[in-house]
């Protein structure tokens, strides 16, 4: 008990005292109490085994939870949706001060369940419906509200990606042009998550896509890796500069120009970008990696019919019923999307969490410095007792 | 006749010299043969009196025809839409070399019609559906397809400036967004002649406005103004460097925040304008006067539901009835819009063609340097004979 007392000792005074001795202390959540820079204000703490589940709850275990960049801009404060405070991680173990458990996305596998839930068993693979479940946990009680059933047929790490990027791309390219094999998309940040989506639903569906890339030391070979995902054409940014460059997208898209642009980037080059597009066409926006704001010719809106929109997957959850949500993840699991490329992170049994807060301060510096060019994967498995 | 022949020696031979003598030479029209500085191609040509029109077809002349904006850029060749060259402005008449007669808008007067010609009668006040039909002359034989009655109760100003303006206002504010008596817009350029039928329309139907306008050195004179009009508040675009003054507009509008951006100007100061919308907002486009593109806030677009759209009048045309027409402009009389400032530039009956043309290219000059303040109104006498 004394070794234990020891390796839970730098918690803050975030553990109650009043945990009587014989508790077990199991689980294990990353959170934070103020906002800031992740790299300095994400701690982790360990919690009490839960309790058997209320009626209309289930206890689920967290399987893997991607560091997603919504992530980082929730601890820091400027992400529009925010984690609810937790006074309490395990029902019955009261908290000195409320915490916020970040993470939005993850796979979760049913532990328990309790009195009234139906369709659901042990072992069952689920994702979280509501917003900001606080996914960076190792088991959390769940009521059956908020928790989505997956198809069978996922590898673990699609099914643990598959409520953000998935779901963005193929409701980008659902809801605002209804396109036919042989119609064209253009997109920017075509190597991000939702990009390589991007490209695979459109080519599932023999729509081509003109898809544009930053130049990089390897371009030829990011462009031939898009290629072989499906990717019609590649290009870089840089070619948009070349006056000819508009004459041969031209002459290739022919009578059927582009009425989809999907972009992540914003700034300048966006705008240049519109100049590839037919009448009545649409830029839809779910990102702005440049840090600039969307540039757009105001002729081309006027005369052309351009219109811009913006796209918030938690917006279309928020509008959407249950059902809607399963049957979006039956179509996308049906798609076989090829797994992103990722990095697992294990917060391992052995560490302190002491140890484990520092790890997790480590990665987060690390993907703000861009030192990742993956997804990380963080698997939280529960402290030793 | 050697006067007439004098007189009408510098039309850079776009008359036909097989014109009997005993023609009489007796409308006049402002024309152009290639795109350029609308104050070096703008030409004069004098042609002869109409004969009656054929079945379908009425005569008329115009009375007075506005010099909007876009008519420059048509002739510049910089505008989307171009009207058709004509090689014959009097039927049987042909001339040597095609021209083009510009200008898109213009009150016209039937002055006789033709066999098969139904509810359209001698003296009754039209205006021309067609896109780019020549106002700038002073007779024409006109389609009774291409012709909209005006209803009766029009001041000759009110009915000449009918077709581009009040409707532009008019639309905009009936098609993005459902408006409802005590809601808001926000416009920039509110002194144009768009932005003061946005004010008298939103102000008759209860609707408050927010309305932005350059600092210049009789700011308050041109606030008081506007107000008077109906305008609820009018800033600078200075003011949008204030930090508490976003605070004020938001206390301002209270729960209701505007969902209608209004924008005739673009450049950054559009998108600081988008921080005083509320949810699920347009901004809709009919001008870039700044002559710099639409910057908008991406974050905006992605978690707060911001659209933007363009509107051309041109294109509503297209695509309504002449029934839908014939009822805006019955809406719009109804308003009784303050008539735009005006100044009427009369091209006599007495000038040569020489003398007109060169009149007129003064007054695009001019209006290029930025030197009338006010719309400028051509009337197009017939030449003496």
């Amino acid at each position: 008990m004394f070794r234990q007392l020891s390796r839970h000792a730098n918690l803050n005074n975030l553990t109650s005292p009043s945990v009587p001795r014989s508790v077990r202390l199991a689980h294990r959540a990353v959170v934070f109490t103020e906002n800031g820079d992740p790299a300095s204000v994400l701690k982790t703490v360990t919690y009490p085994t839960l309790p058997a589940p209320p009626r209309d709850n289930v206890n689920v275990r967290f399987r893997i939870s991607p560091i997603n960049p919504s992530d980082i801009n929730v601890i820091e404060g400027v992400y529009p949706s925010k984690p609810a405070p937790s006074d309490s991680l395990s029902p019955g173990h009261k908290l000195h001060q409320p915490v916020y458990v970040p993470g939005n996305e993850g796979l979760a596998e049913i532990t328990e369940v309790g009195e009234n839930v139906k369709g659901l068993k042990k072992g069952d693979w689920v994702v979280l419906a509501k917003q900001q479940p606080g996914t960076w946990s190792s088991a959390r009680t769940i009521s059956v509200e908020d928790v989505v059933k997956l198809p069978v047929d996922l590898s673990e790490v699609n099914a643990a990606t598959i409520t953000v990027n998935p779901p963005t791309a193929y409701n980008m390219l659902r809801t605002f042009v209804d396109l036919k094999e042989g119609d064209w998309v253009v997109q920017n940040g075509a190597n991000s998550a939702v990009g390589q989506a991007i490209i695979q639903i459109s080519a599932s569906r023999g729509v081509k896509t003109i898809n544009f890339i930053r130049s990089r030391p390897d371009t030829e070979n990011l462009k031939k890796q898009l290629t072989e995902l499906g990717a019609t054409r590649v290009y870089t940014y840089d070619d948009l500069s070349d006056k000819s460059f508009y004459k041969s997208v031209k002459e290739l898209t022919g009578d059927n120009p582009p009425r989809l642009l999907l972009n992540c980037v914003s700034g300048p080059a966006t705008a240049q970008m519109t100049r590839l597009l037919g009448n009545n066409a649409h830029v839809v926006s779910y990102g702005a990696m440049s840090k600039k704001p969307l540039t757009l010719p105001t002729g081309a809106m006027i005369f052309k019919g351009l219109t811009a929109h913006g796209f918030w997957v938690t917006k279309w959850y928020t509008t959407h019923s249950r059902e809607e949500r399963e049957a979006l993840f039956a179509e996308i699991a049906k798609l076989k999307l090829r797994e992103p490329e990722h990095e697992t992170v294990v917060l391992s049994s052995s560490l302190t969490d002491e140890e484990a807060g520092e790890k997790v301060r480590e990665i987060v510096r690390k993907i703000g410095e861009g030192k990742y060019g993956k997804k990380v994967l963080l698997k939280i498995e529960d402290p030793e007792d």
